[in-house]
């Protein structure tokens, strides 16, 4: 049977969504005919919209729609909160645990993957610490997020800023986004000095 | 931590997608920001082809980019298997071991949603039926697709044409332990010799 064209090109466009395979794809591709022309041209609108109006944020990296996130205008950075991605941030912030301000690495240090501290947002991290107190390192507990920890803390410890880590709560190996929030937010009060 | 509305509107048209829940639907977004303003184009021209190329069949009802599609244009009419959907279609192709024409009914009959015969593709599929010696009715084999193979079945063999349903039993590989006792009970209903 042959395939139509147009269908499998959506197809493989929703594929590279994560965690899309082909078959999931094809399901998306399907239901995506079955909506009307005006739905199609709004989820297009949507698409660019996100690509136009979201930037990162000058000061955390975090995503924005302004020129600094609001969270970096409205809060006391005397805590900041290390995270690899924006998402991390989205699932600390859901837990209430924490009122300080993030900054968002955009990665974590990866040999394996060529990912050096000068391909993660760390130059705009180390440019905000003033008055800073205390950097809470909150990347994934596995060897990447520790790696990343380490270095964080031989940087930032000479300036007399406490260093400090999510504890080891959350079971090694799995990912930020998925513990729930007591886990989360038990990690965050048992931090541990670097 | 307030939303950015950009992303909540993209997530909330992705989530309109079968199986797509709050949380992934957040997931592909923050992926589309993440793409190259290229890929977004390339994402979006998908969307819009797929709604503008991509129409109905005017003899089965099946997908199609020309007026007819393939397999009504290549194959003999002399067996026609009536689906659901359009994917049932591509489920029955894969196994390679049906060689007629197929039709799409886009639905079963569902007195609880309000779906009566006029809202499926019948009209078409007793149009076509000269010169054809057996309809397979491989609708699910649930209770509104039983309820759609006995409707056709009524409808169909007084014009002299054999109605088949395809065969309900244990499926290959799975344990009779397991096995809901509708699916035993037919399974030995409808025993067959060896």
């Amino acid at each position: 049977m042959k395939e139509i064209k147009s269908i499998a090109v959506l197809a493989s466009r929703f594929a590279m969504l994560p965690g899309v395979g082909r078959k999931t794809a094809l399901r998306y591709a399907h239901a995506v005919i079955d909506m009307s022309e005006q739905e199609v041209d709004a989820f297009c609108d949507a698409l660019r919209d996100v690509k136009n109006s979201v930037r990162l944020c000058s000061v955390c990296g975090n995503y924005t729609d302004g020129e600094v996130c609001d969270l970096c205008a409205s809060r006391p950075s005397k805590q900041v909160c290390v995270v690899a991605y924006p998402k991390d941030v989205a699932a600390i912030e859901k837990t209430g645990a924490f009122d300080g301000v993030y900054h968002v690495l955009h990665g974590t240090l990866s040999p394996m993957n060529n990912r050096t501290p000068d391909d993660l947002n760390i130059k705009s991290l180390m440019a905000r610490l003033d008055g800073t107190d205390e950097v809470i390192v909150a990347t994934n507990p596995d060897v990447e997020g520790e790696a990343t920890a380490v270095y964080l803390a031989r940087l930032i410890k000479p300036l007399g800023i406490k260093v400090t880590r999510i504890a080891q709560g959350i079971s090694m190996g799995s990912e930020l986004e998925y513990a729930d929030s007591v886990t989360l937010s038990q990690a965050l009060d048992r931090r541990t000095s670097l």
